[in-house]
């Protein structure tokens, strides 16, 4: 976890720019390429974009795979930019399998394919979570893993809160008990959304000195102050991921999509600051 | 589903054989190989060697994603292979995201790979289930999804037992209600292991008309009697599958690991006959 919790201090930024490549919001004049070249255009010229005000960035892979093995071969090239331009790289695969596979898992995306973290899904037990944890602690370069607790979407309530206790906290205990300290965090972080502010909330209490990784900001009627719930003692703590609000900032703009999603990473990182998140 | 039913009920085999390639485990005559080759090779001698007495084949995505970019173009040759050979395909990917992100995975491997099903993991709710089943329905050629239920690894008791209800119980309800009649068997199955059986009696009392796709057979100290508590109220309704007991046979054996795999299969499906598991 380290090497983003120095980026986001490097960039006094606690902003994480998520690459969302969805083909259809694609810029106009990228239309008539190739959507593996258009896709590879739009993400790298965001990257740079996005460089002076995000810590980090989160590819997004369910995109790239959608474009079958060329998909894979501009993932890994997207993973190579940004680390180049000094941005840690959050692959969100939530991957979520046990033993060799998720051990084979580990190895594509914090091996092969070179990210820092990657999030992972809890439901098959602390045997899914375990193997992503053993690879980044021996590839020892800051990384980590961001386990699926509390997630932002409408329909994870019904099944996150179906239960006594609730699921978020059967995984939040899970994260405390697999975390190892060693940086300014543990290596194990959590998924918390910023949607759920009493579930932010009780997960936060449980999980006082957690890196969380939180999705559903900047979305559509999202806002800041969502994310004040989930902040620590220090009121850090937490890495607020925005996609589409900056991918496609073009779309609510007069300007093109570079100038569009610079402007958005900025005024998102000013607005994180703004209601206190400190990094 | 369909498309895998009627595969049990044309081979009168209730087997599905999982291609797992795990690179240490290849066969030493095809070590000198490149890596890819090597599971190439491996993995499409197994699909011949298999094809007489399995129903399907289930493709463990994670060991074709570690191979890199080359891994997935070799994932979508053994999708082609396998499908030449008359033999459905599972893609055991467990994904598990929300809305357009789902929506790309489901396309990804019921579109551009070409899997027939998926396996899927339920933790975000029904947002990270329909998609594909929506993807499985508009392509319309009987494929169906997967959800990860009560699955067979030791830690999965600790987390999808940790709750009243239990997580299985709360991810039976999902599966029931989302999925859609038209066949033999909903389109929508559930992965349920055979190493808890009780756990197992209950996913079937709250899933009685339910395609489960059962794993944890055949590896070390395993039989088929685990497998009974699962059937339903006609002994059926079990898809069983054996990955490495089936791929790794060679290694007990003094025959090659093509004639080894292919003795496997049959005492595999004969063991599942003998125990009453019906097709």
């Amino acid at each position: 976890m380290q090497t983003l919790v120095d980026a986001t201090r490097r960039k006094a930024s606690a902003l994480v720019a998520g690459l969302d490549p969805v083909p259809s919001r694609l810029p106009p004049e990228l239309r008539d390429l190739s959507e593996v070249f258009a896709t590879r255009e739009f993400c790298r010229d965001i990257l740079e974009a996005v460089e002076p005000y995000a810590a980090a960035v989160k590819l997004q892979a369910a995109f790239f795979e959608r474009l079958g093995p060329a998909g894979m071969r501009l993932y890994a090239d997207l993973v190579g930019a940004a680390s180049a331009l000094g941005l840690p790289v959050i692959a969100d695969v939530k991957r979520g399998d046990i033993g060799p596979v998720a051990a084979a898992y580990a190895e594509a995306h914090l091996g092969v394919y070179g990210a820092d973290c990657v999030t992972v899904n809890p439901y098959m037990g602390v045997d899914a979570v375990v193997p992503f944890l053993e690879e980044a602690r021996r590839r020892n370069r800051g990384g980590g893993v961001f386990v699926l607790t509390a997630t932002s979407n409408p329909s994870s309530g019904a099944f996150q809160e179906a239960t006594d206790p609730p699921l978020y906290e059967v995984a939040s205990k899970l994260v405390a008990e697999l975390g190892r300290a060693g940086g300014d965090y543990p290596d194990t972080g959590a998924v918390v959304g910023a949607t759920r502010p009493e579930v932010g909330r009780r997960v936060r209490e449980l999980l006082p000195e957690t890196l969380f990784l939180t999705p559903g900001y900047g979305a559509q009627g999202g806002d800041a102050s969502g994310v004040h719930p989930l902040l620590d003692e220090r009121g850090g703590g937490v890495l607020v991921n925005s996609s589409r609000s900056i991918l496609y900032a073009y779309e609510d703009s007069e300007t093109g999509y570079r100038e569009a999603a610079r402007e958005a990473a900025r005024s998102a990182r000013d607005e994180l600051r703004r209601v206190g998140v400190r990094v």
